[in-house]
């Protein structure tokens, strides 16, 4: 199974841990193409190695390979909203993984938009058992 | 010309007055459907009258009738990103607007996606001349 990780780079790195291991929880289940977002080395700024251009490029050819998108919609990011719409137009499989926080609001096109599968959760353990019943 | 008027609510309203200013301008050449997301009594948890389903219906339809898409997308915002994603996926005109910020980056899936018009601006006289020049 072909898994698209999507979650927040540009927007705030300080969930870089909590990426990381559920990179390495969705691995056990399928081959993670987007596996450098979870990498230490990747800076608030991003990948610099390539051009914007080659980025978009990478990324979307992984979407159109993907059987599933996950992604981590906690901290609100406009390169993952905007994969979420264009992985739902090609009718791909979508899990939204979600951390309540006080004083926040999911987006409305992620809450109230049946096609996605959204799940809040506050552990590392909670992502396993949610991946687990949605995934494998 | 109907006017789609994208900006994050939920991610931050500290440039609500300038979302307002841009929003009288878009009113010069057309009809703007999302007029309300520039007025004053909207807190940083966006709209309580809706359901999120029904906020989700009603911008999806308004996408849909609309003939350009304009978003700001100087502030991270998950639910402007899925309406690009949407937006281009129906084919519509779509012109991003954006603050150039120091130590923050532009999302590649903007900035290296040949299907938007993006434009850099500072003021509010910038976003008259990008609008009358693309739009008017």
């Amino acid at each position: 199974m072909n898994i698209y990780f999507a979650s927040s780079i540009r927007g705030g790195r300080e969930d870089q841990d909590l990426y990381f291991s559920i990179i390495a929880e969705l691995q056990k289940i399928g081959t993670v193409l987007t596996e450098h977002i979870g990498k230490k080395e990747l800076g608030v700024m991003g990948e610099n190695s390539l051009t914007d251009t080659e980025i978009f490029e990478r990324d979307m050819a992984w979407i159109r390979e993907s059987d599933v998108v996950v992604a981590e919609v906690t901290t609100p990011s406009l390169g993952v909203g905007y994969e979420l719409g264009q992985a739902e137009s090609m009718g791909k499989k979508i899990i939204c993984l979600y951390r309540k926080m006080e004083g926040r609001r999911l987006s409305a096109m992620v809450s109230g938009n049946s096609y996605m599968k959204v799940f809040e959760y506050e552990s590392l353990e909670d992502v396993k058992d949610i991946l687990s019943k949605n995934l494998a």
